[in-house]
C-alpha cells in the first residue's frame, strides 16, 4: 500500500476514523496492515490498485510486464515489514477488446513471480469493461523474526541506509525491479532494524513517512545518495541526477534505520547481493536538511505526488 | 469473488495453471480462497473489483451506496462460506474531479457496514485519475464451526434451499441487500450444509456452480422459487418474473443445498429472520431441469453472463 497518487488529506481522515480494535495490530498508515487472528498468529495484510496510464503505459509496456509489476508492488509492500509474502489474489478489469492472450500473458508475468517467491495466486476476480485496464493485488504474508518492522522506530543517532541505487526508474527499472523480500528478511535476522519502509513515492519522500511517523528528523549527505545512471540520463530534463535520486518514485529498494554501529557493521560488511549505503543520520530535531561537500545545508522538500481530486 | 462480467475460459485456464500447494485449502473456483497460515489456522480470502456502470452507476447512485456495495458483495463472498469477516483492505481509483466529500461519503458507507459486521478496515491504497470510479476491497475471514463450507458437497436427494427472493435486484436490492453473514453461520451452527453459494450470477447460474463443482444435477420446482416484487416488475420486458428470478444477478442470497430430514427441518422451523424456501432437489443424473406445475420439464440454461474480450 502507498501514497502515490493518493491524496493524503483524505487518507489521513479515514486513518482519523478508523477505530483500532485490540484484534488490529498496526494499521492504516504503515506498508502493510498487520492483522491478528482469534488464534492470537499475525499477518501482513497489503494491497495495490494500478491503473493504464498512471501505473503502467498497455500501449508500451507487454502485458508480462505489467502482470509482474502489479504483484511485484505488493511484494515490495512485504518486504518493508520485513515479511514473507505467502498467497496473492488479483482483481483485473480487462479492457474489452484487449483479447485473451494479452489477459494470459498478463496472468503468466504475475504468476512468474508468484513462483519465484513461493506465493500462491489463491484467487481473483476477473471482469472485462470499456475502460482502461485496471489490476488490484492483495498479498498476505507472514512477520518474520521478532515480527514486523514498521515505519515509526527510527531513534536519535541511528545511521540511515539504503540498498540499491536511485532515480530515474521510469526508464525501466519500475516495470523489472527486484522486491527485496529476501534482502529485508536478511537484515531483520542479522541486526536490529528501527524503522523500514520500501522506496515507492521517492527517497525524500519515504524518508519523510519515517521521520514524521518516528516523531525525529534527519541529515542527509548529499554525496552518499547512490545515484542511478537512469537518473544522469534522466537529468536532460533540467533536473540533477541528486534530484532525480530524492524525487523520482517506483524505485523499491529499502530505506532503513538501524543504530550506528550495526549500521557500521552493515556497510563493512555488505552481506546482500545489492550495496547497502549510508545516506545520512537521524536527528532530534524535526525536518530534513540535506548536506553538500561544501558542509552547505538546504532543508529537504517533502516531494511527494499529492493529487488533487 | 465471482464470474460475473469474467470470461469463464480464462478463469479455467487460470485455474489449470495455478499449483495448490500443500499450504492451500480451497483455492480459485470457490466464492473465497482458504489459505492455511505457516501455525496451522485457516483464514477466508476474497476479492472483489468494482467499476462504474457495471456495477454503479455513479452519476445515479450516491457515493455511499457504492462504498456499501462494495464492502457488502465481499461480505456475501465470505458468507457463502459460511465464514465470519473481520479485516478488509481498500483499494480505490477516485475519478479527478469527483471531488473529497464524494469521497468521503464513499469511505463512511464502506465503513458503516464493517461496522454493523464489526469487520475492521486496516488499510488501503488510495488513487485518483482521469478514469471511471474503480473499487477494490478484499476481506478476510475465518471458517466457522466445522469449516469452510464449499460448493462441491452437494449429494443426490439432497434438498436445495434458499434464503430470500429473486429477481428484479436492479430496481435497488443490489445496492442495500443485506450480506447473509450472519444467517450462513447460523445454519452452518444448527444443520450439515453440504453445498452452499451466494447468489451473485444469478439462481440459475449459480446452481449450476454448485452442480459442477458436486458432480452432480437437480430438478427444480418452477412454482417453488421465491420471486420477488421487483422481478414482477421487471417482467414488463417481456420475460416473466420466474425468468428474472432465475437469471438476473446479484440477489446476493443463499442457495445452498442439506440432506432432506434436516431440510424438512429447516423449512418446518424456518430458524432465521428471512424465510427459507426449497425450490428444488439434487439428483444424480448431470444437467438441470426446470418443472412446471402441469409437471412439464424443461432444461434450465445456464444463464451465466460470459463478456467476451
Amino acid at each position: 500500500m502507498s501514497a502515490t497518487g493518493g491524496e493524503l488529506g483524505y487518507i489521513a481522515w479515514i486513518r482519523s476514523r478508523v477505530s483500532h480494535r485490540e484484534s488490529t495490530g498496526i494499521g492504516i498508515g504503515d506498508d502493510a496492515a498487520v492483522v491478528r487472528s482469534p488464534q492470537g498468529t499475525d499477518c501482513l495484510l497489503t494491497v495495490d490498485l494500478l491503473m493504464d496510464q498512471a501505473h503502467f503505459d498497455s500501449s508500451a509496456h507487454s502485458a508480462e510486464q505489467i502482470g509482474r509489476k502489479a504483484l511485484a508492488v505488493n511484494l515490495s509492500d512485504i518486504a518493508a515489514m520485513a515479511g514473507r509474502p505467502l498467497y496473492a489474489v488479483v482483481a483485473v478489469a480487462l479492457s474489452r477488446g484487449a483479447g485473451s492472450e494479452f489477459a494470459r500473458s498478463f496472468f503468466t508475468g504475475l504468476e512468474r513471480l508468484a513462483d519465484e517467491f513461493d506465493v500462491d495466486v489463491v484467487g481473483g476476480d476477473t471482469n472485462i469493461w470499456d475502460g482502461p485496464l485496471v489490476v488490484s493485488v492483495t498479498v498476505i504474508g507472514e512477520p518474520t523474526g521478532s515480527g514486523p518492522v514498521t515505519r515509526s522506530g527510527a531513534k536519535t543517532g541511528d545511521w540511515i541506509l539504503t540498498t540499491g541505487e536511485f532515480g530515474g526508474s521510469l526508464a525501466g527499472k519500475h516495470l523489472d525491479f527486484q522486491p527485496r523480500v529476501r534482502e529485508a528478511i536478511e537484515l531483520h535476522r542479522s541486526v536490529c532494524l528501527h524503522a523500514l519502509i520500501d522506496v515507492s513515492d521517492g527517497l525524500a519522500a519515504d524518508l519523510w513517512h519515517i521521520l514524521e511517523e518516528s516523531g525525529v528528523g534527519a541529515v542527509l549527505e548529499a554525496d552518499a545518495i547512490s545515484i542511478s545512471d537512469a537518473a544522469a540520463s534522466a537529468a536532460s530534463d533540467g533536473k540533477s541526477p541528486l534530484q532525480h535520486a530524492l524525487s523520482d518514485g517506483e524505485d523499491f529498494e529499502l530505506l532503513f534505520t538501524v543504530g550506528p554501529q550495526q549500521g557500521q557493521e552493515l556497510i563493512d560488511a555488505q552481506p546482500l547481493a545489492v550495496g547497502l549505503t549510508k545516506i545520512g543520520e537521524i536527528v532530534e530535531a524535526a525536518g530534513c536538511d540535506l548536506v553538500d561537500a561544501a558542509g552547505h545545508r538546504t532543508p529537504l522538500p517533502r516531494r511527494g505526488w499529492e493529487h488533487q481530486f
